[in-house]
């Protein structure tokens, strides 16, 4: 299934000329977390007792048993950018916390479902919600985040709101075609499979909520239509890096530094993008690539196995195309940006975050 | 689990004095039904392919394969009763469709989550939308429903719009709320269920939607609050008295006329209100049947052992506490109604639509 930002874990360093973009990055997703935690927390604390102990496990803030946790509820990578956007569009952040904490209610929303549909058993370090509670308390739990969000904005008397809120029920629907999509792609063979239907699901599954949280961000700074559009395809686009990014990590990245076995996404046999890629190629590597994907192995066999697809799917390109189509759909993003935010230096904290979504090596 | 108003099929009829009354419901729930279901086709129409395919589907507008049918989207009685309480109150009906239609999207979101999560293969006389669809999909549609409902309210520019989605968003979390109690009661032993836990149940589950119909209506007429939450109390409080006749027949009904085996509640063990009364009565009959719903049994001897349930539920007085009760919920209702609506020749609609809800025998 297709990784979404900010849920990689909360453990991440960086090094060398990132380190102060990173320190940035950080006091600004901090800084997000700060503002946002209390309007989400009331928002969770009306819940009824059952829906509101699933979700103060799911974001971290209660164990199973239900006692306090210090937790880590992702890393507000949305309400971030949807505070970033107002203050690059000259608006009050202050005024759009509801907006803020309704785009992380509703990411939360897609989380508990999507972990029951694909049954992920780990979210954030720890076992899903649908494991300890149960399939029926996690989509219910599901259901009631999606309406918490609705309800923040409907309540909202800021003049954006109810913009925001048509907004962000839109995204839901596809944000729902994305997930389906997914499934879809994953059930059929890696041959079946196009480039263009993966970066469409990974556009609808990632990007479109990133491109929402910044397009609400614009409507509560008051922006015209034009200008929320561009904040839109600027997040889309950011988010479409983000995702190619995060699949090369997924292939190549470094075990002591994402906590997660090498080579993970190949062990899954993931269709992610750099694959797809590499099998589209037509090249010898694809074919191999294609055979390797098909096969079953396990221990040392299984690791041989999956050194051969990585190096598959390298010399079918599938890395260098993923790369520079991250370079690409940053350079469209910030192409996005300009035409909304001509300033770079107005610009301020959206770039950061988009450089701190895509520059991650890990 | 607990049955909601309208989804017991579309066959029904009336004798006597009901004729008249029976008539008139009807009329206005094809009414409700001719003036909600562009605003719904449009809206479902705007989902992507497999949403929609299955928000056809479960509304009946198309056959498993995707090929047209003429459907039963069910009886349009929460439209029915938003446009009828904007006429009580005084306004606009043609204003309001996209508030019925947001709340009969609403009402479908939950069936096709509680059918997933109740196990439930059969709605409408066709097979449910997760059993042709798989889960993943039907958990995806109800999803996209409740974001379709917000959309629709959020992109009304009538005024009472705002207050509308705040109230149904809330009203979400009750019913999700309502549907935890209804799986938590059913895996308790009937000796360990409440008669207030039950009728608590059936008011978030069946009530809250019903009463947020009314009270929609009551805002979309630009009513104030007393008179927005005597309404909502008024639905409610129908809505109980439904589930109570709704309990009755599921014991008492005649087979030939409901479409459902006789005693089909108590075959499955149903803690519905009339059982958990008998059983809750300290009479011997209670205890001869809590010995009964503890048995599995089958074939002929099945058929005797519900007979003597049906018998040691009547005994233990518990059918004629659910009418007597129900009685008094409907007048509970009419109370409520009267203090938004003091002349009975105004309330109309209304009455007519929860003396239908009420009065049925099948």
């Amino acid at each position: 299934m297709a990784q979404r930002p900010g849920e990689q874990g909360p453990s991440e360093e960086y090094e060398g000329h990132e380190a102060y973009e990173a320190f940035e990055a950080a006091e600004l997703l901090t800084s997000a977390r700060l503002c946002v935690d209390p309007e989400l927390r009331r928002a969770i604390d009306s819940l009824p007792g059952a829906m509101r102990r699933v979700a103060l496990y799911h974001f971290g803030w209660q164990h199973a048993d239900g006692s306090p946790a210090s937790g880590h509820a992702g890393k507000a990578i949305r309400p971030a950018l949807v505070l970033a956007a107002v203050r690059a569009l000259g608006g009050d952040q202050a005024m759009a916390v509801r907006a803020a904490a309704a785009v992380e209610l509703t990411h939360n929303f897609t989380l508990l479902h999507d972990d029951v549909i694909d049954r992920d058993t780990t979210r954030r370090h720890r076992p899903t919600a649908w494991t300890v509670f149960g399939e029926p308390d996690a989509v219910l739990a599901g259901d009631a985040l999606q309406a918490l969000a609705q309800r923040l904005l409907a309540e909202d008397p800021h003049p954006g709101a109810p913009a925001a809120a048509a907004r962000l029920a839109s995204c839901v629907v596809e944000l729902c075609a994305g997930q389906h999509a997914d499934c879809a792609l994953e059930r059929r063979g890696p041959d079946e499979v196009t480039l263009d239907e993966c970066l469409a699901m990974a556009e609808a599954k990632t990007g479109a909520l990133l491109g929402c949280a910044c397009a609400l961000g614009a409507l509560y700074a008051g922006a015209g239509r034009g200008e929320v559009e561009a904040l839109d395809g600027f997040g889309r686009e950011a988010g479409l890096a983000f995702q190619l990014i995060d699949d090369v990590i997924g292939i190549w990245g470094d075990p002591g530094r994402t906590g997660k076995p090498a080579r993970a996404d190949l062990a899954a046999r993931k269709k992610s993008l750099p694959v797809v890629a590499a099998l589209a190629s037509g090249t010898p590597a694809a074919a191999e690539l294609a055979e390797l994907y098909g096969r079953l192995s396990a221990g040392p066999e299984q690791d041989a196995d999956l050194a051969r697809m990585a190096h598959a799917v390298e010399a079918a390109g599938g890395r260098d195309w993923a790369l520079l189509h991250a370079a690409d759909r940053m350079s469209r993003a910030l192409n996005q940006l300009s035409r909304a935010v001509p300033l770079p230096e107005e610009a301020g904290g959206l770039l950061v975050l988009a450089e701190f979504v895509t520059r991650r090596t890990h």
